[in-house]
């Protein structure tokens, strides 16, 4: 970004759309991002922070002036400023509160009421609603006559006097139809409403499954408090996906524009936990140490019983974390699921029993050694089998995220129950 | 299921979205599953079958009868249509094709012609398109008059005589405005148009990242041949993420309605190739067999070496595959990022010689071991940290799925230079 040339950055990032901006100033390094920012200050868009990642986005917030703050932030819908202000500090909140018009404020502060990762968070409160005896003629007046129509939205929301949400006509049909049909004749009445307190992976599993484009969120009394439209859906459900995959491979919510010095702490802990659990796996070969002197092919062949096990129960793990997370590993199914991974495991694991024993006697000349690495190798996969799936569906009973740590947990097993059954074999049969 | 309550069970599953009768059918074991099917199979929603995972659908068209097939998929959009015939044997696909009407059916034929995961297949033909000169007014009459309007759309497109599209406007803003106004006065020129030849992760990335809800596309000439709608997107977009989580830990497309002998099969082929991965770090340890009949403590300790450097590498390796899947790591980032990883890696690493050095020295009480083991910790830790980027970023580069056997490569990478470092550094220092 060269000094003075202002006028065609502007020019050029004006053309692009907000979310493209933002995974520029992502990808560049801290010094240049912020002399973007300063230079273009004064006239970025407010799309463009709530595209930022986290991390940036803070960096960006710091260098906008309160008043550069604010006029980005007017345009944004309720959702979006909601998602922008939640990890503010409070100084930085106030300073974009202040700059919303009143009934903007008001609905903020009242979407930061409910918990974090709620449908209340989610929505926005822009939407388009309608008394259950109006006519096709009078929504199309009313929206002809309205000037501040939300961006986005594609249901028309009929309710009672109450505003209990009662059924919802979709904008094609309302079109479709001559002005003096009724509302409630063309209103779908199965539609499904969100709670308001509903957790977002909820809300988004339910436009993922029901194809569902925008749902009207009601509070404890069933009035209607605001929509979530599918891109937040979508965002969510991707949100989801990352994170899961994340957790399996032990790394928190790291992001790819994370400074050094943050990925070295962020993944300290995970690191330092597969340590623990590799000590644990240590200690159990030391119990063996003098089988090993005795035959050193032990140390040689021992990585591959556990590597196996390791591999075989992150498949399985994987598996069932997917489904958990996609509601299709469920109560109902648990258990042939677990009996059909047991039975998988051991198949696959006879399997390899052969490969390697015939590997372990053309090798080491050594029958016996084919046998013991044989049993081990059945004994394992199985294990890995069990411990694929009872481990994540244990922690999702137990109210856990079913990913959280369970690839350690899982590969400490199969370690452990490798090295056990490889060198306690040995011991009992070879020495 | 019992026998003689049919009447029950189509009133029960009449009230169930077509999403959550398929997950029923999937939940359930196959000769149930069957049963169900010729229960209630004259009244089927096509909706069903759809949603229905590969294994299971096969099945359940299998059990239906050419007639009830034809009677269900009638009423799909032609999108849903081409999803469902295109894993389909000849003879089943052309029952399925006679089942449509004419136009239905040439659509259908046509979006076969296109590569399979490309936009051309994600397509539905049902779609309101409007001439460029036409007013509020005329769409309206256009849409009261016509009696085949799509089920989903949110746009309508505006096109020249030749079909080119050349801008979109909102259903939201066209009901907003009076019937006398000129829709290009209210349609958004800059929108994008999805090649018909797009590969699907692209269509999805575009969806996500510009938040879009109905997309045109087009042909080589530029011409309107369908739109891409939000949730086929968001499909795709949920089935990429699962690919990778899946290519990662070395699973192929399993699903957990899988049979038993199905997941031993689809898993036995990467189990094969951790096996010589990890016989080849099992031939690393054999050359260095005479020391460790000298030193067993090295026996003990070596799997240490090499789980971390797994663990490290797979943490590095995830954040990229997702950073490539998500476009965060480009060209002109990978660069910055491939060294960051080797400095974070080095970093931990020396945090955890440290560690493993006193860990070495109180267990073993010899303070070279702990020299020995502290200098293959920093060594592996920063390989895994190289690893784990430049082996996604190189499949990347050669137009391979970046998570695609990944997983296995890199561990292998750290087990080997893992063994290599520690039993060659303790050869040389410690004998």
């Amino acid at each position: 970004v060269e000094v003075g040339a202002r006028e065609r950055l502007i020019e050029y990032l004006a053309h692009m759309h907000p979310a493209d901006v933002a995974d520029l100033l992502e990808q560049i390094e801290e010094p240049r991002r912020v002399r973007l920012v300063e230079l273009w200050g004064p006239d970025l868009n407010g799309d463009v922070l709530t595209e930022l990642e986290e991390g940036v986005r803070d960096t960006v917030l710091a260098t906008l002036t309160p008043k550069q703050l604010s006029e980005a932030v007017q345009e944004l819908d309720t959702d979006d400023v909601v998602y922008l202000v939640e990890d503010l500090d409070e100084p930085q909140q106030e300073a974009v509160l202040d700059a919303l018009d009143d009934a903007d404020r008001v609905a903020v502060e009242q979407s930061l009421t409910y918990p974090e990762y709620t449908a209340g968070r989610l929505m926005q409160r822009e939407m388009v609603t309608a008394p259950v005896h109006w006519t096709v003629g009078d929504v199309i007046d009313y929206m002809r006559a309205s000037d501040d129509l939300p961006e986005q939205f594609y249901d028309i929301i009929i309710v009672d006097p109450a505003m209990h949400p009662v059924g919802e006509v979709r904008l094609g049909k309302v079109m479709a139809h001559p002005r003096s049909v009724k509302l409630d004749t063309l209103m779908e009445q199965d539609f499904r409403t969100i709670p308001v307190d509903q957790r977002q992976e909820d809300v988004a599993y339910a436009f993922n499954q029901y194809h569902m484009i925008q749902a009207p969120v009601v509070n404890a009394d069933g009035r209607l408090v605001g929509i979530v439209t599918i891109d937040d859906a979508m965002d969510v459900l991707e949100d989801e996906a990352e994170e899961d995959m994340k957790l399996l491979a032990g790394v928190g919510d790291e992001e790819i524009s994370d400074s050094t010095m943050a990925i070295v702490q962020r993944r300290f802990p995970w690191l330092l936990v597969n340590l623990i659990t590799a000590i644990i796996a240590s200690i159990v070969i030391s119990l063996f140490s003098s089988t090993i002197e005795a035959i050193v092919a032990l140390a040689v062949l021992m990585p591959i019983v556990a590597s196996m096990g390791g591999n075989a129960a992150t498949q399985t793990l994987t598996v069932a974390v997917r489904a958990l997370a996609t509601r299709d590993l469920t109560g109902s199914n648990a258990m042939r699921i677990v009996r059909r991974e047991l039975v998988a495991g051991t198949i696959n694991g006879a399997a390899f029993a052969v490969i390697m024993a015939v590997v372990g006697i053309i090798w080491f000349g050594n029958p016996m050694l084919g046998v013991v690495l044989a049993i081990a190798m059945v004994g394992n996969l199985a294990v890995a089998g069990l411990a694929g799936i009872l481990v994540p569906i244990g922690l999702d009973r137990a109210g856990a995220d079913p990913a959280l740590a369970s690839g350690t947990f899982v590969t400490t097993v199969t370690d452990v129950v490798g090295f056990l059954l490889f060198l306690g074999l040995a011991s009992a049969l070879l020495l």
